[in-house]
């Protein structure tokens, strides 16, 4: 099996929306008029961003979920998305699995595949998206407002739990880790709440790296600071304090975890309502976890008021398995 | 120097172009009207597409030449290009020279770097194109038409020739060597050539895997076939028959090697006097190889006429270095 069996057998999928799909030098798109094209692209290495051991259905999932939550956070719809592979060698169980848990999610976003790369090397996935979204609706994260509100979706730290256990057998309950595991494995792309607060928000990022550290780009980018209620934080993360997890543990996988793929955004208060409207329509759980400041630094109000935030460290690929 | 440190230093130029660049959840293109959007994703990966000890502004420069090679043979003009890169270590002076690479031809075909991705791995570049094209105008491999000419831009064989020597040993002159991995390290993406073919060519693909699998990618595609005379594509070497190198040695580099990233393209024989003046605008070398048959497969004509082409074998990712 060479080359071109392996994109024929498992990564040509029938495409409806692209003028052109895999099989040419390039793919070809036509982007609706009055439309921006929104891009970015991902790269996912074994043994940096999952384990060798994970199910390869998860790896595809996950490959292509964490490209639809960069979507997520502009609020751009997903069109499609390319997938560069390099491989080890070729494993048909493993390929059928992996390009079943990344075409599955694919359809559920209507996101075609439209092209790639395929290539003998250590276990390297790259995947390319695009979307579509009306002209100047772009949620970007230089849009905060001193006042405005702070929101998260879904939940946080957990899937840095799950990292933590696995890295360095921390002893959580089985149940609870299977529970950490399947966010750090397979998380939501907030792709519908991203669209539904096109008009509503003022800025928004996704949370790969941490809350902290993205938190943080979202100000920068917005020349603001933000105070935010680390009780509303600690309320974010499914896995509640027990006598093997103590508060102290999740409000550090909160802050400096990873791999949340939830949205961070902002929305003036006087869209408290329509805020919650676009929670209700995309079915997505958001909590507003704090507000925006002048202070150009964030800082934390409740239990954890007095954590000194510059000691905790956020994901960087080149410091930090 | 951490991730986002490099992406500031290295890969952060200035954009014009796009709506968006580096620095948000996604990169935002806006495309002209009555145009379509072509896409083209490669991956390259070292041991396999570049040797270790190569100089990294090679590196830079192949990695963003190939795409574009992509781009050109669809006709499609560069926008924009997504680098992922994983880096088995930071290395200033590798970076450096890697971007210097990148981005000056980058520079030369206003190509802007737009978005992208850095973590840590065994080398790894993936660049996503991105171009346009007018509606209904962009070549594909399906359009040869039976008696039409089949053309290919300039060198072919020399960038394998300087492979096989590398890997092998064989003697040639050192000179010789270094014209000849100059075409390896350093392709011309035929970007005008491609440009200026719009709306004269049938038919168009890049060879990047070697003439014959590529070659029959585009007969499959039109479902037609092809006479090619071997002379006329033996005189596309620059390497010469001498001592050292037979033509036996020379017709084999051109069919079964790869890395010429020239384009293979058909027109009309009405539209040669057109073929040529798109040669002469775009200061591409253009020879005139052969022409559509309708056989469904490629036979050669000339002093190669006897050679037997189901006994060599195409560049395949998974089955050969």
């Amino acid at each position: 099996m060479g080359e071109f069996d392996i994109i024929r057998e498992f990564f040509s999928p029938k495409t409806t929306r692209a003028i052109l799909g895999v099989g040419d030098d390039c793919a070809l798109l036509q982007i609706p008029p009055h439309s921006q094209l929104a891009i970015s692209s991902d790269m996912l290495v074994c043994g940096r961003h999952f384990f060798p051991d994970i199910d390869p259905e998860d790896i595809g999932y996950k490959a292509l979920a964490v490209n639809l939550s960069d979507l997520a956070a502009c609020g751009a719809r997903p069109i499609s998305f390319t997938l560069a592979l390099a491989l080890p060698n070729i494993n048909h169980t493993w390929l059928k699995r992996f390009s079943q848990g990344l075409l599955s999610l694919a359809d559920l976003h209507d996101c075609e595949l439209i092209g790639g790369d395929t290539t003998c090397g250590p276990l390297n996935i790259c995947i390319s998206i695009f979307g579509e979204i009306p002209n100047n609706q772009a949620l970007l994260r230089s849009g905060a407002r001193i006042d405005d509100d702070l929101y998260v979706s879904g939940n946080l730290g957990d899937a840095n739990l799950a990292l933590r256990t696995l890295l360095n057998g921390r002893p959580i309950k089985d149940a609870t880790l299977a529970a950490c595991r399947k966010l750090l494995n397979r998380p939501t792309p907030r792709v519908q709440l991203g669209i539904a607060l096109r008009t509503i928000a003022t800025a928004a990022i996704d949370l790969s790296d941490g809350f902290l550290g993205d938190g943080q780009h979202l100000l920068n980018a917005s020349n603001v600071g933000a105070m935010i209620d680390s009780n509303a934080l600690l309320s974010c993360m499914q896995t509640k304090s027990s006598e093997d997890l103590c508060d102290d543990t999740r409000i550090e996988c909160i802050l400096s975890g990873g791999d949340d793929y939830e949205l961070l955004f902002t929305a003036p208060v006087k869209q408290r309502a329509a805020v919650l409207h676009a929670a209700q329509i995309s079915q997505t759980p958001v909590t507003r976890i704090g507000h925006i400041t002048p202070t150009n630094c964030m800082a934390l109000s409740g239990d954890y008021a007095t954590l000194d935030l510059k000691k905790i460290t956020s994901f960087d690929h080149f410091f930090k398995t």
